[in-house]
């Protein structure tokens, strides 16, 4: 973990996307970034879908600085300042310490990160960067504890990135926030069969932030508070789901839970719109499907954008994936850059699914998709190469 | 009314179509058409949207027939029966007659109805239709009461175009429906500045029928009974805004309405969309005009389908107008046919209002607007030459 030198220290982590299937939307703290309700999330695959972050602390840096993505940022974000202090509270209470004794919290930090995957593709980075960071963060300062109580003041649902496997983030109900961390329910081996395919549509306008978009919704939606009354409810039948491994109603109430989000948001005051024709596209044709099949064997859900990741079973995603193919083909007809991930099985579309399914192709409406699966929380890399920053503090690249 | 000969009874009428601001969307009753909430809407002239029906019995007719736009259509249809049975018995108890004495009930009825405006463009044409076919009846039979509780056994939201202007279809409390019927709120002079502006939006998506839909809803959305609590006090307050001509809340109200109304069809299960890509350009033009104005100035709603209807002031149609063509040209640059209805100024979009809106421009998204105002309820046409049905009950055409 230590460099070479011993003035200077580096770390390097990973840490993966999650995917809420019980949404995060609406702060009761701002400051303290504590939700309105609890949420539930599956955590990808870092093999398909991770931040990769290096932080290094030397008495030599004049000042703290960061580069994102090969961009160097300005390190005075609120969030990055709150999640730093945070880790360096934690460092002062743990070693007596304080910032004229202790060395390390004297020195100044270089941050660089980086994702396996575009950024503006809109797959939930900032849950993953936030959740490397702070888990980076800890080992370079050499603190324990709950960490998805770091993460959260990064980005809310980065604490669900702290975990692998099925993850639930607690709404707590203290003032201080100190209840609202995040648990796994179940690792990343107890579903192995549960597979992920995210549909990353071409078109993506720009849209209202998700910091922003939640305190409309709050401050101007009638019927959030309803919302806010059901999710309880939700999580616990979400949460036996998953224990009992019964996809039918993981998939009924992950996909409830996701157009109920999107319902809120389109009763705010100016709605918010992230659902785009393409995504409507997207959600008619897993219910044409389910309801082919006579059994729910897909589920949809969508953040704060027009993508679409779709749950489903090992066992069907030859079929579904000809489905989207079929619906969806991509500009250039190369099958083999369109479906990204694990590896796929080839079957072309059924032809009763496809004579079932009354929609209209809508070639190039699909950029991409990626199959992945469950995965494990933040890991270090102890390979001094996987350092994003050379000995001199400054990126590779 | 009568015919020449005595042994024909015609009469020949017209009704309005209704806009809706704040939205029906729910039975407590599917039988007797009970909402399970009241609703307000505004009555548009009849200049530019009206159905006209005549409808014929004669002793000679072996069957009720009925011929709808040109087309001869089934009789059988449930709404249709209930209606004509209503108004029978109407008469019944009126002339303490029966089927056996009284000839008029005796004799089989011809109907011919049709609209001055495309049926297809989703314009609220059922309303106007079931509303014409109740007054045209109650003409025919020579009963008088109520007939706003006559038509919305055909369809709930035609009891609401019995009357013209501003009007409250009160969704009554008794179980058998005899308080769930329509008043005016004001009449069509009073508010002569308001005016409307229909967007007919080009590709229009076959999308759930509202019966089907609004049984959907009531069924599935968790969030619907909030929206049924929550109505109530937009009424009130909207009634309110209607009688003081204060547009700021008139227009607030009804676009909080009809996203609302849009989001439960979101939250239900599959979810239903009747927005499109189109729709979501058209509330983003608006809102960001009024933005740019600093205040309200136009409001929008949308019912079971893509197309807007503006309520705006009409100093203010040209610049709206103007904003239109620029964001949405039609596809063949025929501004006159592209703009129908009311007479409209004809102003170039201010460089200050197409610069503040960053929209991009759809050419050929809007298909044709209809620029119209608020006008009066049913009326009967004395002319014989406006018959839709010749002397030996058949069509014109």
């Amino acid at each position: 973990m230590d460099n070479m030198e011993d003035n200077i220290k580096c770390v390097t982590c990973t840490a993966p996307v999650n995917i809420a299937v019980i949404k995060y939307w609406g702060k009761r703290d701002e400051e303290l970034v504590l939700p309105v309700n609890s949420s539930v999330s599956v955590t990808l695959d870092q093999a398909q879908l991770r931040a990769k972050t290096t932080v290094m602390a030397s008495p030599s840096f004049p000042n703290d600085r960061m580069w994102l993505n090969g961009k160097e940022q300005s390190m005075d974000s609120k969030r990055i300042q709150n999640l730093l202090n945070e880790i360096k509270q934690w460092r002062k209470e743990k070693h007596n310490g304080d910032t004229c004794t202790d060395g390390l919290l004297m020195w100044k930090v270089h941050i660089c990160s980086e994702n396996n995957f575009p950024t503006a593709a809109g797959l939930a980075s900032s849950a993953a960067g936030y959740a490397c960071l702070a888990y980076s963060l800890a080992k370079l300062y050499n603190v324990e504890g709950d960490l998805s109580a770091i993460a959260r003041r990064g980005s809310g649902s980065a604490c669900r990135s702290m975990y692998g496997g099925f993850v639930e983030w607690d709404m707590g109900s203290q003032e201080d926030g100190s209840d609202s961390v995040s648990r796994q329910i179940a690792s990343e081996n107890h579903w192995p069969e549960l597979r992920v395919l995210l549909l990353v549509v071409s078109d993506q306008q720009k849209s209202m932030g998700s910091t922003e978009g939640m305190q409309a919704t709050l401050k101007t939606s009638q019927l959030m508070d309803r919302r806010i009354q059901c999710v309880p409810e939700s999580v616990e039948k979400i949460k036996e789901a998953i224990l009992k491994k019964d996809f039918k109603t993981f998939a009924e109430i992950t996909m409830k839970d996701s157009n109920q989000f999107h319902a809120v948001c389109l009763d705010s005051c100016p709605p918010i719109f992230y659902l785009t024709d393409v995504s409507k596209q997207i959600i008619q044709l897993v219910h044409a499907f389910n309801s082919s099949c006579g059994i729910t064997k897909v589920a949809y859900t969508f953040d704060a954008g027009p993508n679409a990741c779709l749950y489903l079973l090992e066992e069907d995603v030859g079929r579904v994936l000809s489905l989207i193919c079929h619906f969806f083909p991509p500009d250039k007809d190369d099958l083999n850059t369109f479906v990204q991930g694990l590896q796929t099985p080839s079957i072309s579309p059924l032809k009763k699914d496809v004579s079932f399914i009354s929609l209209p192709v809508q070639r190039g409406a699909i950029q991409y998709v990626i199959h992945t699966q469950s995965g494990p929380g933040p890991s270090i890399l102890q390979d001094p190469a996987q350092s994003l920053l050379q000995a001199d503090g400054f990126p590779n690249s």
